[in-house]
Order: C-alpha cells, then sequence, then structure tokens
C-alpha cells in the first residue's frame, strides 16, 4: 500500500484517536493491585485495537527527510542539548533584580524531565551572593577549631583520597514556599512553583575521613561549614552528621562539580536542607555548640502559629510532587495518560507513593520505577485515563520512618502565618473539563 | 597561631608528603576480606598521624581570595563546566578527515571522570555519516512488516505513552580495539584507547508495548532497526530481545536525549553492542529472519582463528578497566592510592571485580560501589599503597553468569589475526619506578 504524506498525517491523528480509546477499558481509576494491573492490562489492549492507517514499505522509502539524505554534523568534543529543545532551561529568579544579578534563584524545570538524573546545567541554584569563579589551584579546604591537628587541603591533595559515589538529592528550604504564602494558588508549572529539587550521582570524600585525620576532641560537637563565596554563607550542624554519611563531593554527575553547584567542592549532608550542603567549601571549624550564623538565624527558620520559632530544621520532610500532568500543561483530548512525578525524604527511603484523581477521596498506589535509594529521588508512574470531567491530582508520599506527606491545611495550622520554608505539603493539580492543567488548594 | 602564605604553601606539601606515610601501613596488597579492612584502616591511621602544621583561624581570615570579596556570576538558565576544567573532553578520531568529519568517533574521557553516570556532553559518540539535525516535528517511527497493523508515531505521540527509567551502559564493538591490532602498546589515555563505553539514566517505551499494539505474525521472528541519518545505520535483532527488555529512548540523564545519542529518539538493546542501538531511529519492521544489512555484514563480523566468520556476537562481554591509575598519568610519589574504575557486562550484573597489582600473580577483591544494575556500568574502588618499585596492576571482571574477564593471549588464540572487535580482555597499566603509568601487554 502507497501512502501519499497526507495519508501520513490522517495516519496520525488517527493514532492520536486511539490513545483516546484507552479510556474505554476503565471508566475509573480502580484501587486494588490486581484491578490496577488489569487497569494496565486493558489500556494497553484498547491501544492494541487502534485505527491506525496500514502503513506501506515503499512510502517509507519515498519520503526521506533532508538529514537522512544529507551528511550530517561533525564529531564534537562537548555536546549540548538539540536546538529543538532549548525551551527547556532554569527559570530565574532574581532577589534583587540585575541589582545582584547572582541572588536568588534558578530553578529546575521539572515537568520537561524524566528519570531521576537532574542534568547538571539543569540543576537548581540558590546563591546568596553570585558564582564565584574559583581557580582550582589556589582554593583550599580548612579543618580546624577542636581538632588535635588542624589541617589544610589542596584540592589536588583532596583527589588523592578515597571516595564514594552517591545519588542523592538537594532541596532548598525554600523550595514550594509560594504554594503556602499566597493566598490564592499561583498559576504557574511545577518548576517555577516546585523547581528547587535536583539530583545527581555525587562522588567525593567521606566527611569523616578528614575529621578522623583531624582527630576532633571531646568537646567538638558541632562543625561550622563557610562557603568561599562573596556571601560567606555559613551553618553550623552537629558532629553526628559529620561522621555519619556527610561527603565533600568533588564530582557531580561523572565530570567535577559544576561552578552553581559548589565548584571545586561542596559539603553534602544527605537529606538535610538545601543551604547546609555549603558551597564553594572552604573551612570546616569543629566547635562546641552552633554558631548560630546569620544563614541560621535571620533566614531559613520557622515561625509557628504557637508565637515561637523553630531555629533548626535539619530534615527535610517526605514530598511528592506529580510532573506530568502538571500546571499549565493541556490535555489534548480524553483518554489514557500517564500519570509521574519524583518524591523523595530527608528521612532515608521513599516507601510509597498514593496517588488521587479525585481531590484526596480515594487513593491508589504508584509504581516506584528504577532503584529506591535513599536520600535520593524516586520516579513514580501509575496509569490513568481520564475521562473528560475535572479531575483533582494528587500525590502523598510516605518513607521508611513512617512519615506521611501532610496537607496544607496542616502546615497553615501549625506555622505563623507568614511561615514559608519545608512545605513538603501535598500538591493538588486541577484539570479542568478543556484539559488545562492549573495550580489548586485542597 | 597567625600563618604567612608560605607557611600554608609548606603546609600543603607536607600534606603530600603525609599521603606517602600509608605506605608504611602495609608493604604489600593483603588478599583475604578482613585483612584488606586491616589495610584500609591503618591506612587511614597512618594518614591521621599527618605531620601536617596546626592552622590557625587568623590566617583563614586574612588572606581571602577576590572570589569571597566581590559578587559572583549571574544566574544562568543553562550551565556548563568551570572554565578551570574546559581540558575536560572527548577526544575525536575522525575515519577520512575532514573529508566526513561527522565519521568516526568521539571517546568518552573514562579517567577524568567518577562515578557511574557519563555526563550527556561526554557520552561516546560513533556515527557513520554525522548527526543529523532532526525536526522532531517532522520525525516519525514507523513498525511495519509481519505485523497486523502498521503504526507510524509522531515524536508527540510517543511522549504519552507509559514510560520506564532504567540506568545502562551502551560500549561501541570497537571498544579497545587497538589493544588487539597494534603489535607494540599505543601509549594513550584510558579514554582514548577504551572510551567508547558510557553510561545514562535512558527513559523511554518498552518496545514490547508499541509492538503488542501492531500486533507481531507468528512468522515475525526479527526486527530490523533503521535510523534517519545519512548513512542508513541499519541492523537487525531477534524478535525475544524485542519483547524482553528493549526500549525505545527518548531521555537521556533527565532531559530529551542529546543529539549524538539518536535525538528524538533511539533504540535501546541493554547489554547489546553499541551500533545495534541504533541512533535516529524511524523504522522497525518486522521480518522472518535477519536481514544482513552491510552493517551486519561488511563491518561488525569477527574473522576467527580457524578460518570462519562470526557474523553476529549480540551480547557483550564482561568487561573492566582501571581508569585510575592509568594511561599517561604519573604517581608523584610512593604512598597511597585508590585503585578506581569501571565494570560491565553484557550478560546482566557484574559480581566481583578482581585487582592484581603484580600483572596477575596475586589478585584481590575490590570493593563495588553504589548499587548493581544489569546492564549498567559498576564503578569498583580498592585501596594501594605504592612502595616506588614497578608495578603491572589490572582488574579482572566476574558476571551473574559466571562468565570472567579474559586475557588478551586467549583473544589471540580464538580470532584471526586481524580480529578486533569485541575486545573485552583484561587491560593492564604498568607502573613505572618514576611513577609514570603506561599502557602494557601482559
Amino acid at each position: 500500500m502507497i501512502k501519499t504524506k497526507s495519508e501520513f498525517q490522517e495516519s496520525r491523528s488517527l493514532k492520536e484517536i486511539s490513545l483516546e480509546s484507552a479510556d474505554l477499558a476503565s471508566q475509573e481509576n480502580r484501587q486494588s493491585e490486581s484491578d490496577r494491573r488489569k487497569f494496565m492490562r486493558t489500556s494497553l489492549l484498547a491501544l492494541a485495537s487502534s485505527p491506525a492507517l496500514a502503513l506501506a514499505d515503499e512510502s517509507i522509502q519515498k519520503d526521506f527527510p533532508s538529514w537522512s539524505t544529507t551528511p550530517g554534523k561533525g564529531l564534537n568534543e562537548y555536546g549540548q542539548p538539540s536546538k529543538f529543545e532549548a525551551g527547556i532551561k532554569r527559570g530565574i529568579a532574581k532577589s534583587y533584580g540585575d541589582l545582584a544579578p547572582g541572588t536568588g534563584s534558578a530553578r529546575t524545570p521539572i515537568e520537561k524531565l524524566e528519570g531521576i538524573i537532574t542534568p547538571s546545567g539543569l540543576h537548581f541554584d540558590r546563591s546568596h551572593n553570585g558564582t564565584p569563579e574559583i581557580d582550582p589551584s589556589k582554593h583550599q579546604l580548612s579543618i580546624h577549631g577542636l581538632v588535635d591537628t588542624p589541617l589544610n587541603f589542596s584540592v589536588q591533595s583532596l583527589l588523592r583520597y578515597p571516595m564514594i559515589s552517591r545519588t542523592y538529592f538537594i532541596e532548598c528550604a525554600g523550595n514550594s514556599a509560594a504554594n503556602i504564602i499566597a493566598p490564592e494558588p499561583i498559576q504557574a508549572t511545577a518548576g517555577t512553583l516546585h523547581g528547587l529539587i535536583s539530583c545527581s550521582d555525587w562522588t567525593g570524600i567521606p566527611l569523616s575521613v578528614l575529621l578522623k585525620e583531624a582527630g576532633v576532641n571531646p568537646q567538638g560537637k558541632w562543625v561550622l561549614a563557610e562557603g568561599a563565596d562573596a556571601s560567606g554563607m555559613s551553618r553550623s550542624f552537629p558532629i553526628e552528621k559529620a561522621m555519619d554519611n556527610a561527603m565533600i563531593a568533588l564530582y557531580q554527575n561523572g565530570e567535577r562539580i559544576r561552578p552553581e553547584q559548589g565548584y571545586p567542592m561542596r559539603l553534602l549532608l544527605p537529606g538535610w536542607e538545601g543551604n547546609m550542603n555549603v558551597k564553594w567549601l572552604r573551612s570546616l571549624k569543629i566547635t562546641a555548640g552552633p554558631t548560630h550564623t546569620k544563614d541560621e538565624t535571620s533566614k531559613y527558620t520557622d515561625p509557628l502559629a504557637n508565637g515561637k520559632a523553630r531555629q533548626f530544621t535539619f530534615e527535610l520532610g517526605v514530598k511528592s510532587i506529580i510532573t506530568k500532568p502538571s500546571g499549565l500543561m493541556k490535555l489534548p483530548n480524553k483518554g489514557f495518560y500517564e500519570i509521574s512525578g519524583i518524591a523523595w525524604s530527608g528521612a532515608g527511603k521513599v516507601t510509597r507513593i498514593e496517588i488521587s484523581t479525585n481531590g484526596g477521596k480515594d487513593w491508589f498506589d504508584a509504581q516506584i520505577d528504577g532503584p529506591n535509594q535513599p536520600y535520593c529521588l524516586v520516579r513514580f508512574r501509575a496509569p490513568w485515563s481520564w475521562n473528560g470531567e475535572p479531575a483533582f491530582l494528587q500525590s502523598r508520599a510516605i518513607d521508611e520512618k513512617g512519615n506521611v506527606q501532610p496537607t496544607r491545611a496542616a502546615y497553615k495550622a501549625n506555622n505563623a502565618v507568614d511561615g514559608r520554608y519545608h512545605n513538603n505539603t501535598i500538591v493538588t493539580w486541577a484539570v479542568l473539563a478543556d484539559g488545562s492543567v492549573q495550580n489548586a488548594y485542597l
């Protein structure tokens, strides 16, 4: 059968219709495991009964585009994304406009990404006075304070140490703050609202190795970490975390760590709030107690509903976000969609992600796709057939310590009216009858 | 204690000496598990007895570099590596020089990388007629041949399908060929010699889903995959692989797949030789048997010692390479070094990596670092104390099916003199008395 170009196009639009037919297989989401499996099977069967037109070999041969008939581009030393994906970029929010162009955040477009690795070029960046351009041959890391032997390391020396590789997420304490402070839901993408979360394959030196070499004194109970950037970003944390799983990260996704993530090195405190993972790390001072730096007093503290404030919230709460479908997307028609998103917990592993399509009345389990590693993003997926009626999509994550992702109402009840940090509450995407997807409070 | 700048520098060089002191802890590599653990501990204890000079707080405050006192760069939409790492790039080998600048290979600098993820910009590229610049709105994937319903998919349609995410390596069948065909070992980096291996977090559609939708006829036993590039790269493979774990990959390391890896989509046949993972995939034709395309007859076949040739070698052998230390590096002095490298197997999981420092006389186990996933790189590590004498470093991987990485002599015995593909033999790095590291045949 020979096809013309217009018949090809007709075939394409019929394909879209075939996707729609999947919703005939299931009028609602079933909640039991076997029912959901059956739903998946029947959805695929519905797809299999596709009315797509037959496609003959001859037509494949007849319509070669230019890129199939002329030599392509030459080999290159460091690749970049396709020019057709140039719109996939970080969203920039400058805190003080062009007065301080490096102060603010660049957010990961999580709704455009898949899997669990964030491409290094799209890792979120929260900086307090810009990204320093550090010459690694002149940078040093000092370990001092309450230690037997203060130590001073060149980058070259550190690169000779034994290393470990771990896939860890980092999330800013201010992620999703807009969904708490805005009285009405802001209509924006998932990345704009929740894109201060990223995940990389980090390689570096266990901090415990370096601290044992320096010899921490018995009265040394806390560590003050300081960055080499112009803001002198500084945070203090208990020595137990340093000895447990803290890392001096030198590599990110295989290559040396990127400038916006702390080149030539950053502190990594797995599962703890983003700003504690001090970038451009230059100094670790062992102290008897917390230092109460500007970055842990005037910022990143949580005013509570009872009039007090919580100073230290190290461990990030269990959290999940549906990235497809999500804000500002539009479903082209009724039918089959995969609900997909990311989940994580500062307490370790995520054990379960539940999905609701009716605003929390009913829940069913999503599937965790790929390896489930502690302090690491998981990708979750669930099949969904949209019947064309308004829907409210939610995800709710549960971690290995039994923590359950809370509601927005619970956050508002526990925190002062101007609280905004550490918002791990359930996100709701409303799907309207015309298929448009909106940010919603439930 | 206040330090001058020269005292800081003295502290650095003493630090180097302290690393050397680690070799006092162990005159040789022990082979039992407990002995190796003890070796690791004593090495760290030796490091802990470092003679590094004390470092006073005051000196930290006195010597702030310019990047600590002036605002850094502004936020940006898509990040790049530090300019100080500009030397970390793919090594280009054009098959026909500037006559066909896109024909040849760009190799991953594996000796500069860490962990298991290859940054997308450094993923190896083997192209037969350049990288096409494909407009995704005009690209189609056709499934046809021995099927009930030939199907024709736009990229947009495919993006609506249910997806899976998996971390898989890809290795070119011609990787490490130089170490077989060159009569004397070529002195080059690990990346130049063995850099046609990379690993990514891929996301895409299980091919079985699309084939079930098309309905494969009972007589459909093979699949012919064809790329949209100007070389019309084509390979055929058994339907069993298509139904098992083959994937239509649309995303690489979170973002849409890069042009050099097949944008807007590539075939992924986990564990099978690189060129079968057809890039810029445009057509999958179901056939009764193999097609015997140019790319599976005139290329990628193995002439054997008995005068015959093996046409199809789908599954890649179990393999490992020490990347640190490796070719053209120089150990600055005696003392502690971490031996680190990558291992993989086309048969599934790597179960064990053994290390020898004396050219294969004695072996001890390396540690597998991080999750061990099938058809995925593993990162291995082992502590080593170099005593200043010549050494021969080797790694030998074993996979879950009991396959053991062979010697170069075994390859030469089984293959014709001009055989060069599918070289998974043990790599030897010779460490000379002056610390320089050379490629060697043993």
